[in-house]
């Protein structure tokens, strides 16, 4: 038998856990024992879920748990902490150093290896007042808690999201729902700025359509405060009155308790890691958004924080601590939200991405439907693709449309993944049958007009 | 200028409408003429919409028109003709002969190029009875609207569908909307054969709750006829009464006046074709049902008669008619339909398939659901995949679901399109958010217990 080992694992959700049960599935709990740390409250919950728990489409938080710690100690033999922040790294040692949130005390805990889980941070802008009472970020469900918490124990009317990506306009439909008057301010000409801003826009409309009161290209200047609280978002037009904010400006990979140990960092603030997810400290491992991602399409390293990347990357470094073998190949920067009755998703590079990494561009917007046009409930798709001139490969997709819009980026991003061009595309044997395409399907008409489009500025 | 050419298309629906709007896009009418013969009343007609016409999901035939003969004249200069038969080709004079149904005239048209899209022909056993009136098959919108007027005119209260497979099955629901009493009758013991046993019989179990009568394993006897109009339906077992019946047998290439004028013909029964959509015989194409495809995955020839697949090859010989380059690669023999609340889809091989041609195969059968489990409205999705068991490669999937279901099969169409292992799919980046998937998309997590079984099958 293998001499005992131990697995430390800092951070209980998605990353983390996927790590612990994989590395469980291959080695016994006489071989490996797995203690994970996490400083809030939940182990493997799903952060995306926080809207519609504000929101009451989802009622109960404990929807949003996938395992607790005591299903992990009864399915697993997984010992999973709450309420336990791991504070330091000894990688000479190899030991972490953890305080226990109730108790109050500090103790190290030695591994042979250990899996970095950290999440991310929301940005907080260093502005007055940004540490005031009720602005959020939305990051963990301890923060989803504490939202709910709060609207439910007061009858708070306006509530301001600063940054219009996907979790700020998702919190703003959130606080439409509860029946509150909603603001967003974002700096950038128009929402949604993982789109191109003509598919952007389209965000836009349908956000004012629901009675959000949307700010574009302006800059947030501070915070007004009564009574330790804020009362009011502060731009250089205007103030906007907030009994809540939330701060929708995007997070950064939690990497300082890596950094701080000399654990090495990529250019984009995510803890650097080969494709197996070990970093360049042996024995130390990171997966999910505390750990750099490659870009498939730009070549280049990226921080993306998202659940299903944080899964995939827990399971690679999961298999590879068990002693098998597998390798993440990097990400397309897919992404799907539901905006009010809007649906958005992307992938691949944007427009301005493109052309920064010196791709030579067309660009199609076809407005087609999700079902054939004479069939009920036919609602609009508009696909922009976009694709690189000379080759014709396709080099990212964004989707904008009503009810059944959204997923087919799915298949814009296989068709990504494998580099097709759209001349290939276009003939791709995709289902057909009124309730679910016309006979074209979006996907292959979009490819056809850049098939044209490409054709005609090549003459 | 080029000499003055003339491009003669059999068949006005979607194959050679389609060629005769690229070949236009690319030759204007002082080069090419083209005249379009159409044996029934309607020119470029979705077939697909005909159950939702008698079911009174649409409510009116001409929605089902993509583009009428006027439109074509008025638009394209093509003079489409409709009630006009061709009834032979001459290919050593380039002229075939045309009988105009309303004149009762015949006369000889020449051609320089000929397109020939006659489409497919439901498959009608040669049983007692079977040319008594009111048995349909439903292959162009005439029999819909034959069908529509009986239903309209006569309060018919029993029908009886012959075979289980997508028209079969759609028709038979419409009937059901219709508040008749309907029986289907196929020879194998669940319906679906296009996917495996095991997803069909998920099928039966839909249609069963829409009381739908559902008689499997039970081969075809014959017809009962009362004053030449059918009766009853004849099987070993039992009668069916039926005051209307529909043929869902399947359809064959209609290519029979191709046969006749010694243009080659397949091994299926289709109109043997190269990859640009040219024929065997100089000058003449052929496109759509009628027309035999290579399949991609079984790398044989096959006959599958489905709009999608009419349009792009239509489109692809009329590139080339007018002038142009263009190829089409082949079909993966995907498919999708809605049969009461249950989406069915699918896509390659089948299990009984991918074994008589030699591969030796895993598969899985993996729930899921269409949204994150706790979010409203997820929908149980059962993902099956096929998998070279050596390889990894995917061979073919289906999918029987609920509600947003059943669009999943272009992801899976499109890795299968480019040869995907399953180790492959299980790492894309597909879209995540909890209105449109749980964080492990259904086509991810069947990838992934694929790539599990696969992996245990080896040790």
């Amino acid at each position: 038998m293998a001499p005992m080992e131990r697995l430390l694992v800092i951070g209980g959700d998605a990353a983390g856990m996927s790590a612990a049960s994989q590395a469980r599935r291959r080695r016994p709990p006489e071989e490996l024992e797995i203690v994970a740390f996490e400083r809030g409250n939940f182990t493997s919950f799903s952060a995306c879920g926080i809207p519609y728990y504000v929101s009451e489409i989802v009622e109960d938080l404990d929807e949003l748990v996938v395992r607790t710690p005591e299903e992990f100690k009864a399915k697993q033999s997984i010992d999973a902490r709450v309420r336990h922040e791991v504070t330091s790294i000894d990688t000479s040692k190899g030991a972490i150093e953890v305080l226990d949130e109730d108790g109050g005390s500090t103790s190290w805990e030695s591994y042979d290896q250990l899996l970095i889980g950290t999440g991310a941070t929301p940005i907080r802008p260093k502005l007055d007042g940004v540490d005031a009472e009720r602005i959020f970020g939305v990051q963990v469900l301890d923060d989803g808690a504490a939202i709910d918490a709060l609207l439910d124990s007061e009858k708070l009317e306006t509530a301001v999201v600063v940054g219009g990506g996907y979790i700020g306009l998702e919190m703003a439909e959130a606080f439409v729902r509860r029946g509150m008057k909603v603001a967003v301010v974002d700096q950038a000409p128009e929402p949604m700025t993982t789109l191109d801003p003509d598919m952007g826009a389209l965000v836009g409309e349908a956000m004012r359509a629901m009675d959000i009161e949307l700010y574009t290209g302006e800059a947030i200047s501070g915070f007004e405060t009564t009574d330790g609280k804020v009362s009011a978002v502060v731009t250089r037009e205007r103030s906007l009155p907030a009994q809540i904010v939330i701060l929708g400006l995007g997070a950064r990979p939690n990497s300082a308790l890596a950094e701080e140990a000399g654990i090495e960092i990529g250019p984009t603030g995510g803890i650097k890691v080969d494709r197996r997810m070990h970093t360049t400290t042996e024995g130390v491992w990171a997966a999910g958004d505390c750990a750099e991602k490659f870009h498939l399409v730009g070549r280049h390293p990226v921080a993306i924080a998202l659940g299903t990347h944080a899964n995939k990357e827990g399971r690679i470094a999961g298999i590879n601590i068990g002693g098998g073998y597998a390798t993440f190949p990097g990400v397309l920067g897919t992404a799907v939200s539901k905006i009010c009755d809007v649906e958005v998703a992307r992938t691949g590079l944007k427009t301005a991405e493109a052309e920064s990494l010196g791709f030579e561009i067309e660009s199609v917007v076809v407005d087609s439907t999700t079902r054939a046009g004479y069939f009920p409930h036919a609602a609009p798709i508009k696909t922009k693709l976009i694709v690189e001139r000379m080759s014709g490969r396709l080099l990212g997709a964004q989707i904008v449309g009503k009810a059944g819009a959204a997923k087919r980026i799915d298949t814009l991003a296989t068709a990504l993944w494998n580099e097709m061009t759209v001349e290939e595309m276009l003939n791709m044997d995709l289902s057909y049958a009124p309730p679910f395409s016309p006979v074209w399907d979006p996907v292959l008409a979009a490819a056809r007009a850049a098939v044209s489009k490409i054709e005609s500025s090549r003459r």
